[in-house]
């Protein structure tokens, strides 16, 4: 599935959090993550995050079967982008 | 149609980011929004922020036709929602 992924980190967790984001998705913006999971790998990556996260942190994820169903528009510079690996 | 926008700015400008923001979406996160807005209001929306822009200021969104192709999971502490307003 398309996934989109945004985190809220305290700082010092920031940067684990980033390493194991990338290990999955394709980072596209500050704390923004997008890429094509199994349902195992999001499984996975939940659980790693949930390890690494406490206190105020937060993480929300978008799922969708598939990315058609969503356009992505970048206004301004694109830092990153998923295109360049299909 | 159903707004995802995420955006990536200097310091000097977030607030001002923050603020128009609010006024067309409901803030889920920080530099995260989403809601439903129409063609027009999108169009408004995007030519007020790339005005504010500037340098490498970034912005992302993903629009969908209708929220329901995309489910949204939070993991950790929901800042806000925009299911207080539906």
């Amino acid at each position: 599935m398309y996934v989109i992924l945004v985190y809220d980190m305290d700082g010092k967790r920031v940067g684990k959090m980033l390493k194991l984001c990338r290990r999955y998705l394709s980072w596209i913006q500050n704390s923004v993550f997008e890429g094509e999971l199994t349902d195992i790998q999001l499984k996975q990556l939940k659980s790693e995050a949930e390890a690494l996260m406490s206190g105020k942190d937060s993480l929300i994820i978008f799922k969708n079967r598939d990315q058609k169903w969503l356009d992505k528009e970048v206004v301004g510079e694109e830092r990153a982008s998923i295109d360049n690996f299909l």
